[in-house]
């Protein structure tokens, strides 16, 4: 299992800057998120704000950022976070079926976009999952269906078609899939989640869809979804001017935390995140 | 006389950053500082932690941002703000001797390093003087003792010699000057400011000097000092998670505002602050 100093959560900018500014101040540290880091600075046509980088393209920025951390040596571990646990004197972090502990922790996930659907939140692990690869076991030679809300949530649906007997996949964007013959896509905007039978219902703006299981698959969770206890205020995590969430030891930064939703100000937000971690880590030695 | 939407003070990370935000949200704007931008910046050996810019010295990150600001279009206005006043639904800059109006003030000064002077604070206003180009008519003819904290404030003594029938020079910095050989450059630190029998004593660890007019020229002047009535807490502005300081219209950025003192953290405040400053000044249409 692996220990860090500081776990953090997200390869924007936010998660980028923490990660720097951490590795600076010589701790430990567990990136999680994406190689091709923030999908909405990547999708940005181009950034005119972020001061030093004149005019850049988004995927340019991302591309500056995965190369700055290439250059400090630091790894992005491509797994997504299942929840975060306080367990007192440190976090323990359920990654896929693994575990991970860190001392503290900086929460850099974006804000999520999407309003969670109508019974979305009532049956979420009683039948409704975030995350394939840790719920798949459950559903093992039964049918899911999935709610993607980006073509990097293709790889997941994939993922369970090899355990399940059946995948139904509901795309909620554009872009065209790529997905195994035997995931059948459903191009219906899905609408809400109900149960009925001891079976869950995607229901979309033209039918419904039963299956034993359904993953809802967003870049982002809510926060308090991910950790429980943590204050939200709607979308976003309570925080102060030290990036201090409600739960000592867990800081956030960056959209998650509130507009405005801007590049810079999320960078400057992880800088400060990482500083009150390790701050935080020293006075507990 | 000048009329803009934002008046920005400094340009450090956060008045960069402010400028190109504040330009991005249609506001005209007014950015004074030198062309040389952040003495700080300048001067750092490496930074390591700005995401995107990896390992880069201080003089090409300030590089960097003097070019950003080139091709946004945005001019640098090389002239020391005297003060900041409030006037109702405006604020009045004390400009050298001219004067200009802004809608919106963003204070991005920096900290002041050096703890003020004894009898600075005291005789300020009364033989003590921050603006050789506002108070040199003052001393016309007389004499005048200039304490210098970098390089920079040279050109200013040089400026004094011109109009003063003395001029004495202490440079609280390690670096050669180059002066005109009217100025009298005497290297001891300046520990102190008396007056006496109606004219003001630069004390110093080896000595004391008299003259008419005493100019204390820092880079960054104490924010309550600039601005009359702002709420300061130390040498830092007191501001909330908008960058809004105790007087409306009025905001601030950098490390003005607290530590840590980091670039990225200055550039990120320098973003909300200017988004806040164009919020508030849309409210007042």
């Amino acid at each position: 299992m692996e220990r860090v100093d500081i776990a953090i959560i997200g390869t924007g900018p936010a998660g980028v800057s923490a990660a720097l500014t951490a590795t600076n101040r010589n701790k430990s540290v567990l990136l999680l998120g994406s190689r091709e880091m923030s999908e909405k600075v990547a999708k940005a046509h181009e950034i005119r704000n972020y001061p030093g980088i004149p005019m850049v393209k988004g995927s340019d920025l991302a591309a500056a950022f995965r190369d700055h951390l290439d250059r400090a040596g630091i790894a992005i571990t491509e797994k997504r976070v299942g929840a975060v646990y306080a367990m007192g004197d440190y976090f323990a972090l359920q990654i896929g079926e693994e575990m991970a502990e860190a001392r503290a922790v900086i929460l850099a996930t974006g804000v999520v976009q999407a309003n969670p659907l109508p019974g979305e939140k009532e049956l979420l692990g009683r039948g409704v999952s975030y995350c394939a690869t840790c719920d798949a076991p459950l559903y093992r030679g039964k049918t899911a269906a999935v709610i993607g809300y980006s073509p990097r949530e293709e790889a997941e649906a994939a993922f369970l078609s090899e355990v399940c007997s059946e995948v139904s996949y509901f795309p909620m964007y554009k872009e065209e899939t790529s997905l195994p013959e035997k995931v059948r896509v459903i191009r219906e905007k899905a609408t809400g989640i109900a149960q009925e039978d001891g079976r869950r219902i995607v229901q979309t703006e033209k039918g419904t869809y039963a299956a034993d299981g359904v993953f809802v698959l967003r870049e982002a969770v809510a926060p308090d979804t991910l950790v429980p206890g943590l204050e939200a205020d709607g979308p976003h995590v309570r925080v102060n001017r030290k990036m201090e969430t409600s739960l000592p030891g867990v800081f956030a930064c960056g959209d998650l935390t509130g507009t405005p939703y801007q590049y810079i100000k999320a960078a400057g937000e992880g800088n400060v995140a990482a500083i009150s971690a390790a701050a935080y880590i020293d006075t507990k030695k």
